[in-house]
């Protein structure tokens, strides 16, 4: 038995998000039903909902930043019971036995992950649907427990852009006494910030605009250096062990390798296009310096980065809308005229 | 008192290189005078020769890759004695007093290492001359030990490609079963498959040019794979744990790149130039791939890899030239016609 579920969705790629229903599947064995609370607004959502990156597939319910409360489970299902607070981010299942699932690792699975929307659901073929919506049926293995110490409508950016942001840290060792360095200052920023902090690292906060200092120190920077200004930049060279850079489109990557100490790191976590203007190679090779890239995150240390969050009482820093308003947040987030993520209240759907 | 000193030098980047007479500095307390047996002629020494990277001092006697027995030790020398054989690679000084240098990377070191000829000596600022050369004078800390059980006219290229090549297999963590590939069997790619080998990898090269299987396996090459071959990359994809990339001019990164595996690193040994055309950001980010880069050697771990070469018997395949044929011998490395590294036999000066 199926059940019928509002929603939000696109029709097509140039039309605003509108009320949708559609049906949740009968929940398997496996399965944990979730009546959604509060979504996040990933910038990924806009990018897929209007085929910004092609193979968009119509209608679409987006959102991968989801918090619920567990409503009923499978009758396989151990972990969860009714009336648990929930997360689910942006896989809902992957292939479960290559070497990537089998490290804990689905965001890398070798088949590809199922995206929790805009995919077909691998056992019967169905579209994914997101969390712009009451209620979501995921498989228990891709569920994930949320303290009720935590603010739930603040915890739900940490299903991405949280989850995105602490797996490098963590994969890059940064701990007490790291030097790291941020760039951007937006959804995926912030919550490096956050993260770097409290993990004990000393932290800088790249920027390109001026008069940030006292937000970016209230978040967590220890330092913050002004990325247009070459002599803050010089002043900064060889510094940094690891640089999480979630700058969302290309930029020059050169001035900040120049930042890196021996062995250093810069992670790509925000964009996806050629890195154009090329990369020097002096730069990478004079002073064995990487350039990386990470994607969000497995299921064990999304876990793992949510309890953290509990004991560390870290959620993101968030603007909270009616479901109505997501069109008018989404120009925003286009903008970058947002902090740092909006949150959908689902009581509003 | 200065020991003068016949060689073979660049008088501008415009002429052939021609004999020339200088003078070696009065050696030091900490200085070793080495009667230059063989130097091997690396791609670089033409660059510079040329000033293709600008910058080039003339009178300039190129080399740096350098076989010889010690004639003279300064007063403080306990390291070597007359008629130990040695070797001078790339670098003859260093601040002595930076992280890297006190990590024993004097290659990366903050202030800038002293080059073995286009440099200044950063004692008394005279031009450092290289081993196109009779003798060289040179600090204790920049010589190692060459063991006469090896060929020493095919050590020569040990000093220079030998090291490039150990050092980031050893720093990658090269060992038993790790699965490497080399990209280019030129002066540094026969190295790199002779090292990875003896390191116990499973080695694969990658090569442009058919009809090069036999001799890369009998270089070490356990597989080779066309890399203009479409089908033959995509049989490979997601495989390597480790690429040393030897290519010594701008080319695609990206199809090698996605042969790398989760958590692979590509590592660039032979260029210096923009990464060009770009590398995709989505092959790094979503398959947690590394770019990086690696320079030399330290002193440190060149005695180390000339330790293991004595052990496991590893040379460089090499020509030997006489003095006379070195500009011959340029054309010929400008067009990649050397299997696989000139050495000059100084006798013949």
């Amino acid at each position: 038995m199926t059940l019928p579920t509002r929603s939000y969705a696109a029709q097509s790629a140039t039309t605003p998000l509108a009320p949708f229903q559609f049906e949740r599947r009968d929940p398997r064995s496996d399965d944990v039903v979730i009546d959604i609370l509060y979504c996040g607004v990933c910038h990924s959502d806009i990018h897929q909902a209007r085929n910004e990156w092609g193979g968009s597939v119509f209608p679409m319910v987006p959102g991968h930043e989801i918090v619920g409360r567990v409503s009923a489970v499978g009758k396989d299902v151990t972990q969860f019971k009714v009336g648990d607070t929930v997360g689910v981010g942006c896989l809902v299942d992957s292939c479960q036995h290559c070497a990537s699932c089998n490290a804990g690792l689905e965001q890398y699975c070798e088949e590809g992950g199922t995206w929790t929307y805009n995919a077909k659901d691998r056992r019967d073929g169905t579209a994914t649907q997101g969390g712009y919506s009451e209620r979501i049926v995921v498989s228990d293995k891709f569920v994930v427990s949320i303290s009720e110490k935590l603010d739930l409508k603040a915890a739900a950016p940490l299903l991405c852009a949280g989850i995105t942001t602490w797996s490098p840290l963590r994969h890059w060792n940064v701990g007490k006494g790291s030097k790291v360095a941020v760039i951007g200052l937006g959804g995926l920023g912030h919550m490096g910030l956050k993260f770097a902090k409290a993990m004990g690292a000393d932290v800088t906060l790249f920027t390109r605009s001026p008069g940030k200092e006292e937000e970016a120190r209230r978040l967590g920077a220890d330092h913050v250096v002004l990325s247009t200004d070459e002599k803050q930049m010089a002043a900064v060279a060889r510094q940094f062990e690891f640089i999480l850079d979630t700058v969302p489109n290309p930029h020059d990557l050169n001035p900040y390798l120049n930042t890196l100490a021996l062995n250093g790191t810069l992670c790509l976590v925000g964009q996806l296009q050629p890195l154009d203007p090329p990369v020097q190679a002096a730069s990478v090779v004079l002073g064995r310096r990487s350039i990386a890239g990470s994607a969000i995150g497995g299921i064990a240390e999304t876990q793992e980065m949510l309890d953290f969050c509990a004991e560390h009482n870290i959620v993101s820093d968030i603007e909270v809308i009616n479901m109505q308003d997501i069109n008018a947040a989404y120009e925003r987030v286009v903008k970058s005229d947002v902090r740092y993520r909006f949150v959908i209240d689902m009581a509003s759907l």
